[in-house]
């Protein structure tokens, strides 16, 4: 672990700390980790993010499976993260537990909802943390504090003792300082090893640098470049209309959010409609949009996912990877939270199109700090074919050798 | 539907009936259904079979995604179904909601957890019912009962509003009277159109036969030949040895035991420690066995977990399916559960040896109703590639078409 010069309190990234050793010897040994507070270690609450929350439910008897996997291969775990109100934000503003350090940018926010994650890992807290990544929640606090973030394929890392959100989309992601470390951890939770292998096609998808700012543009086109001059003749321009049938980018977005609303009225509609929980006016306007949703909608979304899902899957050839711009936007400003909606060319709609790629298509997608504007980082991502995490992490650590050396 | 001479009362397969309506019109159109009890209906409570669950859990604010579209499809929800405590049981013997009728054998069980779900279509009381299935809790009563069972791909039906239990194998599964009202139901949650297409090789497992009784295995001999005489050439005797590189069959069960149990710790065990609920004394034994075991081990059970799943995949080429018996015995007496334990040759480790292969392989599994023993209803199972369950379904239909006209 880098030596950090912040503190834990001046990080403001831990709900709790503690020091909880490994119960096993292998690839992690001596590195630490903390913990998102939506995912259980034995002995503590899971409080995800919200007081009412935490008071209302049990303490946890047993680590998350996750978690047991990390200690088990010889990691120790130190603290329990801050995260966004029941992990359902991009931002990483929490209204009562604050909003965790983006040591990167101090006047931005973190991104969340990992928010504590990221900045641990960022703050040289920890070597690697937990998060969970339903929309973005692991990908954009990495693109904003400048770190490795991983969003593995849907349904190969167990999400037992991880509080749901909106389960066809659900992960639980993992944040690093390094391609290494980040290799190593998520190689565990997969219970899978790294096989290495070169990419045959890499899709730079035009629309997703399209949609991001011109400042994001211009900040990934080194990185780009780099991408290409490592990769070669693999690498080239993509429409998104050749991969997925004509269909205009702003409708993945609006597909993703009416299936995750859906989803997390189901998951925890009937929670707050029994706990009447206090909310941060930003979180309570995202739940209330949540209760509005016409449900009927939801199964025509759904045709909708799936169409895109198979329309993925066959363009997509194994090795192959997309390329995309992690986040649209430089990390906000803390204190103005963006409008919460899933259509027009605001902060939401713009950055659900690019994570609803991964989503969407069930895929594993990496966030790689590469680049940045005027030293606030920027993530570029690569997404993989679903079930290719091992390959995309081996593109990870060659890339890091090359382009971070 | 068939018109039914058992009443619903006669049944005992219901915890509550009542009319909901359908919101669109398709497919499904004229159907009705039963959802089982850890299933949400807006309005009601998810009882999960277990009075204290139901009394320390709120009233469900929306409906399961599953059922949403359902009812957008054309069908009308009719009830909620009696299922095992926690849907952790393969019985179908409710301790204190009774025991589901099993039709075509009403001294035995029904099997479990979808109990009252195979119990309703069983008896005519609807045209198919939403099960879940970790375990076989939809593939175990859809062959005790003598009627068409359907386990999907792991991930690709919507768990939201689902209570879950172990969320690297929890599935929602459908039970139905015939192959064509099954495959409409699966399509409409799949959010998918069925293509027809031949099998390429059809792999008798030997072991898994061996694995059952001896009247089973004779019982299941005629279907065998049947399918034999429709796929001709593509049918083939196989060893599990061959198609997971030689590792003994019982570990099978072991490992999907360990990482299910340990799952079900991690999902229920702060509730259970919390509440201190009144359970039935099979189920209670059950649950003692998931909070004893040794978790450390779970990191070394997913690793072999992945590595059959990969072995599976490897061998299961496009088009290919598995043919094993569903149970390896008769449905149970009543009244007589037999041990809870996932070693020696004693109901459950063999039963959960034959589940475990798509539990494990994520694979969709189908049930058909094509063979007895005695009068007694045994089913025969084909499995088929993860994601193909599309073309199993069609398989189904081809099947019904030739050996049930």
């Amino acid at each position: 672990m880098k030596r950090s010069t912040i503190t834990v309190n001046e990080s403001n990234a831990f709900v709790t700390t503690f020091d909880l050793p490994p119960t096993g010897s292998g690839s992690l040994d001596g590195l630490c980790f903390a913990v998102k507070d939506v995912i259980d270690v034995a002995g503590c609450k899971a409080g995800c993010g919200n007081p009412t929350w935490r008071d209302s439910h049990p303490t946890a008897v047993a680590h998350a499976v996750c978690v047991e996997q990390l200690l088990r291969a010889g990691a120790r775990c130190v603290g329990k993260a801050i995260c966004d109100e029941l992990a359902f934000s991009l931002l990483g503003e929490n209204y009562f537990y604050g909003t965790p350090l983006n040591p990167r940018a101090p006047d931005r926010v973190p991104g969340g909802s990992s928010s504590g994650s990221a900045s641990a890992v960022a703050c040289g807290l920890v070597d690697f943390a937990l998060g969970t990544d339903t929309a973005g929640s692991t990908r954009i606090p990495a693109s904003n504090c400048g770190i490795w973030g991983f969003r593995p394929s849907h349904g190969f890392i167990s999400v037992a003792g991880v509080n749901p959100l909106a389960p066809s989309f659900d992960t639980v992601g993992v944040l690093a300082h390094n391609a290494d470390v980040l290799a190593r951890t998520v190689r565990v939770l997969l219970a899978i090893s790294v096989s290495a292998s070169e990419p045959a096609t890499i899709h730079v998808v035009q629309e997703a640098f399209e949609l991001a700012d011109p400042d994001i543009q211009q900040g990934l086109l080194e990185s780009v470049h780099c991408v290409r001059n490592l990769f070669g003749e693999w690498v080239r321009e993509t429409s998104l209309r050749d991969l997925a049938d004509g269909k205009d980018f702003a409708n993945w977005a609006e597909t993703f959010c009416e299936i995750q609303w859906a989803e997390i009225n189901s998951c925890l509609g009937a929670w707050i409609a029994d706990a009447k929980p206090e909310f941060g006016p930003d979180i309570a306007a995202s739940f209330e949009l949540t209760s509005q949703l016409d449900r009927r909608r939801v199964a025509d979304a759904l045709q909708q996912r799936e169409e895109y899902f198979r329309r993925l899957h066959e363009v997509l050839e194994p090795n192959d990877l997309l390329c995309i711009p992690t986040t649209p936007t430089l990390p906000p400003l803390k204190g103005s939270p963006p409008a919460r909606t899933s259509r027009g060319s605001g902060y939401y709609p713009r950055t659900l199109a690019l994570t609803s790629l991964a989503g969407i298509g069930r895929l594993p997608q990496l966030s790689l700090p590469i680049a940045n504007v005027g030293g606030i980082p920027v993530g570029l991502s690569l997404i993989a074919r679903h079930g290719q995490d091992d390959f995309l992490l081996g593109v990870a650590k060659t890339i890091e050798k090359q382009l971070c050396s």
